[in-house]
């Protein structure tokens, strides 16, 4: 049994089945091109709550419900919760798995965590752990610039290398054989880091990460772009993009065709304001789940690579000088 | 093949063998009842670095490769690292991981994290993903103490529900094969929060994952405490092993003869003012590295469960009122 690829991917005995994907989000999304495409769109981008923390946390925790219902499934069903966010020390998934009695895994690989969990879900169902993991990845605007950049109160201007990050939750069931669309290989990231210092620059922070991980999978897959119908990344936004295309470009293959980037699908450029676009852990996730994954059950897209990226670094140690290393993870969908 | 056992266990087609497990620690680790077992004790816990941040993440750094040295491999063998800490987005973890070129995936179980990594490293090495994954946890008492609790300039009076955060870092390389000690089965927490706010009683809030996790164990297995030589959780402290031993009575399982904690075991209570014990992602990972592994090699224990137990919380979510959930993952570890 050789399920390696190369140093960095692995291919899967079995087929395993995003049997569900859901997304949950806030108004401000769902004033956003894909706003008819979303589970749930919420007028109230507090959800009731007390705090963007909390409000976070009930995100997730409509995006988890939703894709085990939209599944067919019930909780008890689920055999592990795979789930990352972006607060510090993961609150928002801890907290909301305080109500879901189930084996978890807590991820963090910032913005990537839909793709680490997806690659990790993948090892855990093929490798014959479960035959039903849920994943999850969330975010919330407010919550994150309180955390990393300014509290919203200071009215900061943002730079327009800046992306914004979305509120709302994206979440997928990965199930043990069943009628597909099929997760057929995973490629997962190293760090890396080109030495970027802008916390408001994260899509440049992110694209050496996301050409280092598309460089490896075309490489040890024998594969090129034309390959896939859609290649996303997750949350590079336009200025990450137009860097992740001249890079490949380096590399020798021709992105100018079928890649996009989640972060650019997700708002409206022109009247949304959000500058290079979306970013955070929800917005590779829900858009995956709100756009990609009907068509590739409708077979409208028969293959296509999704490339979670994340930024990694705290506001602390960017007050020390530190750079913001990079991590982006590949999954390889293929519809039935 | 079913591998699962109940809703929580798993065990293994493979023979998982633990090649090696390594510990770096600082000086008040060094002046321990376990100073000499450790493989390095730093005299300087800054590690000549900068920031108490930096040094954590040098600290873990040290322990990988001593882990990848002593399993006489180089880090080219190494085909996955699995590492977390408790640094607000995990940046002890992902900075060092800039010099390691490897497929990383973080995670983030607070001070579960070695037992969390070694779950899902046994799920992808017997799940055919990879011969060697590397797992670490680091945690550093000042970095620690400065994001979740007070200044170390302040001067605050610990209370004796306190404990120490291991400085330092543990790191251990899961192979396939080999010749044991074996990770032999895994039981995977769900989150349990009984109510406990204060940020000072860590062990409490941990206790009953602790002991939900070993019920499920027990039960799941069908074993009773007395299956191991060594039943040790990972930093609960003297309050919360009181709390498990009462707790798991309860449950009709008698834990007062094989029962310990790595908090418990990695200072002198009477001579190292570190009130309840031991606790951060570094006190199960360096205990099991300094006190047990080299037993389960020699044979003078035979079996061990460890049980790395972690506090999930942080500072704004305690200052917004919020309890502390727990978790806790147990592994089974049998040898040669």
């Amino acid at each position: 049994m050789n399920k390696k690829l190369g140093k960095q991917s692995v291919t899967f005995e079995n087929m395993l089945t995003i049997a569900s994907a859901a997304s949950v989000v806030g108004n401000k999304e769902g004033e956003g091109p894909l706003g008819a495409r979303f589970d749930e769109v919420h007028e109230d981008a507090m959800l009731g709550k007390d705090s963007w923390e909390q409000a976070e946390a009930e995100f997730l925790k409509k995006a988890l419900e939703k894709a085990t219902e939209k599944a067919r499934l019930t909780q008890s069903d689920i055999e592990y919760v795979v789930a990352g966010d972006l607060m510090n020390q993961s609150t928002s998934s801890s907290f909301v798995l305080r109500d879901m009695p189930l084996p978890f895994f807590g991820i963090f690989g910032a913005c990537s965590a839909f793709g680490e969990g997806l690659g990790l879900g993948s090892m855990i169902v093929d490798g014959g752990f479960a035959k039903h993991v849920l994943i999850g990845a969330a975010s919330h605007f407010c919550a994150a610039e309180k955390q990393f950049r300014f509290p919203l109160e200071l009215g900061g201007q943002r730079p327009l290398t800046s992306t914004w990050t979305v509120t709302g939750a994206g979440a997928a069931v990965l199930s043990l054989g069943g009628g597909g669309p099929y997760v057929r290989g995973v490629t997962t990231g190293k760090i890396i880091d080109m030495g970027i210092k802008d916390m408001n620059n994260m899509g440049a922070a992110m694209a050496p990460a996301a050409a280092d991980t598309l460089e490896a999978h075309f490489r040890e897959f024998g594969r090129t772009p034309d390959y896939y119908d859609v290649i996303a990344t997750g949350d590079l936004g336009y200025v990450g993009k137009e860097l992740v295309v001249k890079l490949m470009a380096e590399h020798g293959y021709d992105m100018s065709k079928n890649y996009t980037d989640c972060g650019i699908e997700i708002y409206d450029r022109d009247s949304q304001d959000t500058h290079s676009g979306g970013s955070g852990c929800a917005c590779s996730a829900t858009t995956f789940a709100a756009l990609y994954y009907p068509r590739l059950v409708s077979g409208e897209i028969k293959r296509m690579l999704i490339i979670p990226t994340g930024a990694l670094a705290n506001q602390m140690t960017s007050q020390q000088g530190e750079t913001i290393p990079g991590i982006a993870h590949a999954v390889a969908i293929e519809g039935p």
